[in-house]
């Protein structure tokens, strides 16, 4: 008689790496996303070592059953959730900082490792880990590598991908494929390191990750501008990056978000306010640059400028920015969170657009931005458990991905295609596109074994 | 009666754009590296548009002929080297700006651009494109984007693969993919135009590209601090970028090449030199940032610290080290450049280590390096009429290469594999690196007709 799975798996791991009781398990079965299916999970499996990894992935691949990698399922596209059947590999328990190096300004991580785990580890050194998507506190550095996380930062320090230089990945196989380098250049062969970042999961598994690092920059300093239209807002934005600024941060709110977060925390906001728009620089001389940008904010019709004079009030401009989305959720009860990036230029068309949206489903859709990369969240506002308004809900996020594309811009900015917006990818990508990027999956992953059903 | 390459190539191009003259097709045969074979092209196509490169390429693929994209084959790797009755693919003649966005902060352009050509043209709208091979003046984008060419500015602005945002590539079977994006960040799907990004063209043919500008940074201030020996030099390195600091540039002259440059333009560099160190900085306070320079390369040793006090001096001082090959190259006539990169906390043992290597072969390499990044250029001078003297400079040049993978390095931190390190990419991929990179190959070009020979 043939063995199972879980006994396979148990010939290489520890009793208490297998978890297969069925409560349990049903806890890993999806990540964060609305509106998006998952499985039952066969097993949970939660390695401590680069061989464990690959004896989960020799198994899988010897028995065709799916597995599923996991950071801290805190994705919002169902890129980690599970399909029925599979082994979820979680590889949470693998969280250990291997290195910090000043000299060469890189660290060397496991991809359980969280996020703000790592990047307080570096700042006690005196360097910078940039990527600070907005879970921060609990996401792991392997999940953000699966969806090249962005974050705040995003406008001066770019995202992930920019700071993941190597990595050791599992393949679909079970062999260990490392890729990229130490340095901080390097041109050998293709680069597969930026072909795994972004990848969802879906061509190996990360078990190890070499990141770059930046020197810690001085504290950044906050100004917020009010606008009396979403339009003004987006126009600062635009001149703000034509006049050469480079703000450390440069975040946008509209009425809706505004009115939200006035309503649940009680900021006293001027519910006059159209727009927010929130910048911020770590430069030497901070008050000087908010000085010039809120000089283009008012040129660009601020009704009020408010320039921070310390840290403290710093963070009290961005508490508004980071309650956001609670704000937004507790609106309606349930959101569905868009992440489409459009040219810069083409911003205010965008906000135009979902305004136009929102009133045509009858919904209330609010949107922060991370306007200096033309980077939006329209956050969809509905009631779960009203089937209509969920309907509705669904199809108002799919016409604002459709405007994304039309105003030249992308479905996804930083949170990835998982499952939610499989159909949008092939829509973005092309025939032809599609075509070689299957083709880029079947050759890591010639079985289809690795978080199928995502993406394509 | 078949038709015939030439005949069928015609029916979609002009006859200006097909060179089968073989004193002129010779030509086009190889670029700037040393001891790199190159075949004998069956023609030289010179297309202008879109549509002709996808009909050379549906032509190749119809007939089995292999075609070796060219830009302006300044590369030092024979990684545009014709093979025998290849179609020599020069994209010279596709050299349009096709737009300058200030506002996206973007430019697009063909491949034939001039790097100086766009260089300059967003430097008259307040842009930067950092990427500055030392051949700027001659080199393509194209040819940039293929060996994801490096230069002074990457130890604060990063190498080419960091602008390119998308690119429009014709596929081997002539099908036109595009990749990538116009906007700040996108996830949706692979990272597919990092995988083109230093593929040497032998994965798809770069007929269109996105790029990503920077504002143009404030003029840089230059410090030049020479060292009584090459350790200490070193040392000053790694006390700069642990401290911190992000010059714009910061390159170092062994000895040997210090007396090439005095031998070769006297300019008086004192003769008791044994390396000289050149940091700038572009930040908005460049002198405060070259006193604390200053200070930690005297704290490591420096015999003399020489900041300059404007743009005309700092040029004055880059001088020497933009005149460094040319030097070395008088030396004995020929050169073979190597460009090995190691992390910067083991660029000290490398000098070392090539020292060691000249004695040990009794020649003559001197070292110029990116000294910020880790990337060295030992640079073997010798005799091209003297057998004896070639031998060893090509072992000395593998050694140099061995030594760097001892380091943690890679064998090239931005001239590319081509030929002339095809044995030694293997050496660094190891037994699966290999097999990946090769199965991704034959994913994109199945019949092996693009650049072969190459990399692998």
């Amino acid at each position: 008689m043939s063995r199972t799975l879980i006994e396979l798996l148990g010939d290489e791991l520890p009793a208490e790496a297998l978890v297969t009781d069925p409560d349990v398990t049903a806890s890993y079965a999806h990540d964060m996303a609305s509106f998006c299916d998952a499985g039952t999970p066969a097993v949970v499996v939660l390695p401590r070592t680069v061989e464990q990894v690959q004896h989960v992935m020799r198994t899988a691949t010897a028995l065709r059953v799916p597995v599923v990698p996991q950071g801290a399922r805190t994705g919002l596209s169902g890129g980690a959730n599970a399909t029925d059947g599979c082994v979820v590999l979680s590889l949470v328990k693998m969280d250990r900082i291997l290195e910090i190096n000043p000299v060469d300004r890189i660290a060397v991580v496991e991809p359980g490792v969280i996020n703000a785990t790592l990047s307080r580890a570096v700042n006690e050194k005196g360097l910078y880990y940039p990527p600070d998507p907005s879970s921060w506190e609990m996401c792991t550095i392997g999940g953000n590598i699966g969806t090249a996380s962005g974050g705040l930062c995003c406008v001066k320090y770019g995202v992930t991908a920019e700071y993941v230089l190597g990595l050791d990945v599992v393949l679909a196989d079970g062999r260990l494929l490392s890729t990229g380098r130490r340095t901080a250049k390097g041109v050998a062969g293709y680069d597969l390191t930026r072909l795994f970042v972004g990848s969802e999961g879906s061509l190996g598994v990360v078990v190890r990750a070499t990141l770059a690092l930046k020197p810690q920059p001085p504290q950044q300093l906050v100004l917020a501008a009010e606008f009396a239209s979403a339009a003004a807002a987006c126009d600062a934005v635009c001149k703000i990056m034509e006049g050469g600024h480079v703000p450390s941060l440069l975040e946008l709110m509209d009425r809706t978000t505004v009115k939200a977060v006035n309503d649940m925390a009680h900021m006293g906001l001027p519910e006059t306010t159209e727009a927010l728009l929130l910048a911020a620089f770590d430069t030497p001389d901070p008050a000087q640059d908010l000085a010039a940008v809120g000089a283009l904010c008012e040129a660009a019709g601020a009704t009020q400028v408010v320039p921070a004079e310390d840290a403290a009030e710093s963070e009290l401009l961005l508490q508004a920015r980071r309650l956001s989305l609670t704000a937004l959720e507790a609106v309606k009860g349930t959101t569905m969170i868009d992440d489409v990036c459009v040219p810069r230029s083409r911003l205010g068309e965008l906000l135009e657009g979902v305004e136009r949206i929102a009133d045509k489903y009858a919904l209330t859709i609010g949107v922060c931005a991370h306007a200096g990369d033309g980077n939006t969240h329209p956050t969809v506002c509905f009631d779960a458990q009203d089937a209509d308004e969920g309907r509705r809900a669904r199809e108002s996020f799919d016409e604002i991905m459709a405007l994304g594309l039309e105003l030249g811009g992308t479905i996804t900015g930083e949170h990835g295609v998982g499952v939610l917006k499989k159909e949008w990818l092939a829509r973005e990508l092309g025939p032809v596109g599609v075509d070689v990027q299957r083709a880029v999956k079947a050759t890591f992953d010639p079985l289809g074994l690795l978080n199928p059903g995502k993406l394509f």
